[in-house]
């Protein structure tokens, strides 16, 4: 189905820079469970190991948001952007971090919410209130 | 610079059903300030109504999310459509409901990961695994 | 504040096929105003013929659907694409057809409704009732 | 498939408040069949109470634009939007209230038509004429 | 699956406009495969004769740049745009042009590094540097 | 007009980070210029060294792919994601790389044909061609 080839695990204990980075994956996860991105992402090494260090730092290290928020606002950018396999993904996170079925029915009215207004402020064209600008 | 006109407060004053809106989003908000969006919805009192009464019982009314996050939900998707007057009055609300500089800069880091990670997926068209599926 | 240059009437004078697709632009409209998108893609006479072309093919020959129809559809595609200078120029475009206020703020009520249930079904990743699909 | 669980009718029937919305849906449409997006929504009652009243304001009450001219817009807004179940369930809809495959043959024109000048416009950053603006 | 029917070559052999386009395009390929999109448009003669016309001026007559270069360009729209049929047929069609397997990677690096600064830039809502504009 | 502030060189003197980093983009790109992105990013010194360090590592090393091919890359996401500052930026950068105005034109008809073909593929819900898949 995908336009670039999935590494299986056997493939991935070859390449020493692949096999570094799905072992770091299934020790940050406690899982042995790798997912198909980063199978997809084995042919490029490069693009592999960036994106997964960008990754963690983003979402696994603390910092002024927690895990589940981070994941919440995760499914708003790939549901806007229509990326299947991203809301999946993402919405399989956020329940291993233990959204609840509430929540993520109001993360749901959320996303309807602003994705009506943008519409309707996309097609009036409004001009942005000078008391939302930021200082200079 | 809109496609549609702005109501002024004198004429907000003149229909009932404006009126009222706009008196209910002053004393919902404890300010007088009422933002360019409701101004430019008040010439179909039917959507100004039902628009606000929505952003009402998704974003004021007490949930299962707090405000902050519902606000930086917002604005994620908000940056995903590409709506300017979107982005900078949610980043306004969510400033007003307590974010701070670096929760904002958190934010900005988790929605260009989600960017990146949704484009590669995207391009590559990768099939969702089935560990992601909800049981029929 | 393009990126690209846009054309004075002068210029247009000059270049023959662009004089061409002006005075049919004039024309067909039975005004003397060009758009800026026309000045734009002058310094590439092939597109700027084939978009023209197009266009008029599309957009001023009779149909199935009438004029304005074509230009709420037309408002709706480029405000879902985000784009500010098309929202603005069929909003035009549509008044100059008989667009009355009554009917712009449905068309609001109806882009707004479909951008909110677009999210809802994106976000749920819903699959298609097979009520929907076409035989083969 | 989806991130979340679709409905049963004998699920729908246990709650009043879904089954109020199942049943104003099958007597509005004059039909036994609930699509897949009501179901999915049953989960949340407020949430689908809010999205069928504003969908039967917009889509069913009487208005200024016919009911096949509001489809055709809703199809347009779901396909710039990406939204496959959208302009599938649309689509349907569009041929329940009259669309000919000739309109649909033109529907397709214009949108494809918009897509292109839509991505045109963006990449050349055109500015709005100024005959386009609305009066302050 | 699809929203309209896809064209048997049984049938496109019957209409004489349909014939020559799909004649022509198996002549310009040098092969009898007839993709989807092409047996989907049969049924509006008007606009598969304008879409082949334009895609084999665009695409296939000699330019500025280069066949490979045109279809990475391709591949970028059709992934931002999140076109999944568009994705496929021209990540086929860049590979039939010579993309190797690391020019498929750097490309989804590109891809990947645009979309996140993209939404970076969106959210942070930058103002434009002086220096990119093009003189009046 | 952004949403976060714009740091200035006496600013960026300051922080160590902030002040390695924009060193190196005025040394790799031979210029005393910084655009607004990275004075926007320099309130996140994290984000800031993450991201020149990838779009240094994506356009500026040596790859698969020439520099100027990945500009043109770059356009086209940023041309389909809407991203007006990128499109200005991108748009600049591609001509230092030496675009010239024959290729910019190629490059916009390549753009505007994807667009036009992405819409009235989704708007079809065309099925992805068996021909077009790669090999499990």
């Amino acid at each position: 189905m995908a336009t670039t080839r999935l590494w299986t695990d056997a493939e991935a204990e070859v390449d020493p820079r692949v096999k570094a980075v799905f072992d770091d994956i299934r020790a940050t996860r406690r899982s042995d469970f790798i997912n198909n991105i980063w199978r997809a992402l084995a042919g490029q090494p490069d693009l592999l190991e960036r994106t997964w260090a960008s990754l963690k730092a983003v979402m696994v290290a603390p910092g002024e948001l927690d895990p589940l928020t981070k994941e919440l606002i995760y499914i708003a950018v790939s549901t806007a952007n229509g990326c299947s396999y991203c809301v999946h993904s993402h919405t399989a996170a956020a329940r291993a971090k233990g959204m609840t079925d509430r929540q993520h029915e109001e993360l749901l009215s959320v996303i309807g919410m602003a994705a009506q207004t943008n519409a309707l402020v996309t097609a009036m064209q409004l001009p942005i209130d000078p008391q939302f600008l930021v200082e200079g």
